[in-house]
């Protein structure tokens, strides 16, 4: 099981490293430029989570691997693109939804360990799920798609909730575990197909 | 007196947090986007405060009531807008000030607990009033207002002398906080009244 | 030695600070936005370091000439360029060189320090170097320079690379500092001479 999470949390790192450097690729960055991105969008929730909840060492500052997998997926990535086959964009809207299910179950089991709050433990799981992106978006120069886009933040909000009411009932760990991620999941993957999102809030720009 | 303090420290991270969810708006973001901002724009100077003084646990970390509030704030917003009675302008700034105000007198105060040299302790007094909006401006793809408006910043900077100049004076806890307070709002409504801004640094846009 | 090597590294905060107040001016800044984008820039990738090797107390908060000379040298910036004497580019360029060499061995010493796997130490070297222009991209809001311009952070890299790779083998202090400095120096300049650049990214912009 912690084998499997484990695992599971890597695929993630290379997932969100994919789509940090596609991101980069369309504003012409180049291959420095690249690399930075993948690793911020792959590695930056977790970092100012551990950063907020003083949880240190940093997970990458230890292990290598965290860092080698996000390296590799972006090199990866530009390799794959300039053999001009295009990226399949299902397939990375269906890796990314699974990536930003696990980071949002280890955000608020991290944030858990640390005797907080159920409040607080539910930021941090949206946080871990979330803030690669918006730090992607803010290096990339762009408002964080995150903000006016269909369902992606609130897809871990109900999933940080439902893990932590199981954790409330003392479900076992792999029930709670699983059910949370599905729930991201899915609700992800509805957005996507149905393109559902929040309403907006729409106010004229005035002169200050 | 610290109930005092502590319920305008609340007052403070609402107000901050109806600037954000503004903000947010005149960007046309979605729900979950106006409740980041709101909160990010309310609570970040302290946060980036307390990693920098490595002051753990953060402030709302343990302590629901901060997010709880900024959350209203920002749903409230909306709600108001929504019902189209416009937020009154002047009202909104002077509370502003008013929280401006508090964070820096805070901020002064958090980092003087850390034996920290005077100049460091300004400098976090000027971060825990300012550095919330700048996020909130970052985040919203604007240059930081306060680096090309009105007065602001320079108002939490005298402001903060004049705390540490009193605290060094050893005057009562009660009176340097009130003048200190009383000089940054007095300062802020000054410049937004009279329109007064900081000389500008103009360069011409060289190709590099 | 080490009275050199603080020197130097003041010497870069100067520098920096420089840069930092150079791109506020072109965007009309403020005299607070200018003396904040110079602070920023020389101390910013420092302190995003310490915090995530969570190396306390961050360099600048208990000795207070960082802040000053980064401040004295953001207010000269202004005085010079107002007295109507441009900048000498070249002259900027070099020094600017010089100040990136520092700080990248700086940063993999102090990573070191804390026991790092290599790769995390040559990250640290990088961070050190480049995280504080970031930065200051990021809050005059453009996309950093060093991801789409020639050789920079490179020069970084390389630089990391030999600082621990002579680290490795034992050589004397002084060595392996001024050598790994030498590379960074050497592959900064011949990038600026002969405007080398790392191969860019391009990737159509596909509507999402």
């Amino acid at each position: 099981m912690e084998q499997l999470f484990y695992l599971s949390d890597l695929f993630g790192v290379a997932v969100f490293a994919v789509t940090g450097a596609l991101m980069a690729g369309r504003k012409s960055m180049d291959l420095f430029g690249v690399m930075v991105i993948a690793t911020v969008t792959a590695l930056g929730g977790g970092t100012l989570r551990d950063l907020i909840l003083d949880n240190h060492p940093v997970s990458w500052i230890r292990n290598d691997l965290y860092i080698v997998v996000a390296a590799l997926a972006s090199i990866g990535t530009v390799l794959w693109v300039r053999m001009t086959r295009p990226i399949p964009e299902t397939g990375l809207l269906v890796a990314d939804a699974f990536g930003l299910a696990v980071f949002t179950v280890i955000g608020c089991e991290v944030a858990l360990q640390h005797q907080v709050p159920v409040s607080t433990a539910v930021i941090m799981g949206v946080m871990t799920g979330v803030a690669g992106g918006v730090m992607r978006d803010v290096l990339c120069n762009d408002i964080p798609l995150i903000f006016h886009k269909e369902i992606y933040a609130t897809a871990c909000l109900v999933g940080a909730l439902v893990f932590i009411g199981l954790r409330e009932l003392s479900t076992p760990h792999w029930l709670d575990t699983s059910v949370a991620m599905l729930t991201v999941l899915l609700i992800r993957l509805a957005a996507i197909r149905w393109h559902i999102a929040l309403p907006r809030f729409h106010l004229l720009n005035r002169n200050e």
